[in-house]
C-alpha cells in the first residue's frame, strides 16, 4: 500500500458511499492505468435490478472496449466475489488493491494463484461502511453475496 | 445430453445466431429452471460496447433478481471464459450444458472442481457458427476472448 494506493482506494470508497446513499450495496471500484483513473463503478444490484453489476464488473463495463488491460490496476472496497475474481482474471488485470476482507473473505488466494498482485488495505472506513450496510439490510446482503454458493 | 438438453441448447444457439446477425460475437445462453426457460442472453460486446456482457452474464442479468439459483441450469453455446465461470460459481448454477469447447477451451475442469455438473454436447452447429465468426472477425474474437490473459 503506497500513498497513491490510498488516494485511489478513497475514490473507490467514494463510489461505495454513493451506492449506499442510493440504497444499494456499498461496494465501489476504480480502474487505474498509468496513474490515472480510467473508469469508476459501483454495485448496482438495487439501482438497476442487475445481479451481475458488482463494483468491479460495473467498473469494467464503464471502461468500455479496451484492446488490452496491460498495466491496469483495480481498486475495490471489498474482497472480490467469485464472479468478479473471474472477471479480473479474464481481462488480465495485473494488480488488485482491496479495501477489506473482514466483512467478506472473497478470493484473494485464487487471485494470487493466478499471478495477480494483491494489496490488502484493511481499511477502517471500508469496513465500517460495509458493516453498517449489513446491519441495516441483512437480506439484501445475503441475496447479493453472502448467501451465494461460492464466496 | 438428453433430448431435452438438445432442445434448450438449440435455444441458446438461436440467441448466438441473432448475435451473429447483429455483427456480434455469436455466443448464446439460456437459463432453465423446472424445465422452463427463465432467461435468455447473448454476447453484447459489439451491440452494447460492453466487454462484460457475455452470453452467460447477459442471461444472468436478464433473469433479474432471484432469491436463489437452486435447480437452475445454464445452457451455453461455447465453453465459458473465466469471467462467466466465476459468475456460474458465484450464483451457484448447478449444471452447465456446453455446446462446444473446440473453438475455445474454457474452464470445464474448474467448474467440475467446484462440483458443478457439466455436459459437453460437441455440437456441430455451435462449432460451425463460432468458426465462421472467427474466420470473419479474428480481431474481434481476439479482443473479446481469445486474447485475454486467462481463458
Amino acid at each position: 500500500m503506497t500513498d497513491t494506493d490510498k488516494i485511489f482506494l478513497t475514490q473507490a470508497l467514494t463510489e461505495a458511499r454513493h451506492g449506499f446513499d442510493q440504497g444499494g450495496v456499498p461496494v465501489g471500484a476504480v480502474m487505474v492505468r498509468s496513474g490515472q483513473i480510467v473508469a469508476r463503478g459501483r454495485n448496482k444490484r438495487v439501482q438497476e435490478n442487475d445481479p451481475v453489476m458488482h463494483g468491479e464488473t460495473d467498473c469494467l463495463r464503464n471502461a468500455g472496449l479496451m484492446e488490452d488491460y496491460n498495466d491496469t490496476e483495480m481498486y475495490t472496497t471489498l474482497s472480490p466475489c467469485m464472479m468478479c475474481t473471474g472477471a479480473i482474471l479474464h481481462f488480465g488485470i495485473k494488480r488488485v488493491v482491496i479495501g477489506e476482507n473482514i466483512n467478506f473473505p472473497g478470493n484473494i488466494e485464487l487471485l494470487l494463484d493466478f499471478g495477480v498482485k494483491v494489496a490488502l488495505a484493511d481499511d477502517p472506513a471500508c469496513k465500517n461502511l460495509m458493516a453498517q450496510f449489513i446491519r441495516k439490510y441483512p437480506e439484501l446482503w445475503f441475496e447479493d453475496i453472502a448467501g451465494r454458493s461460492h464466496t
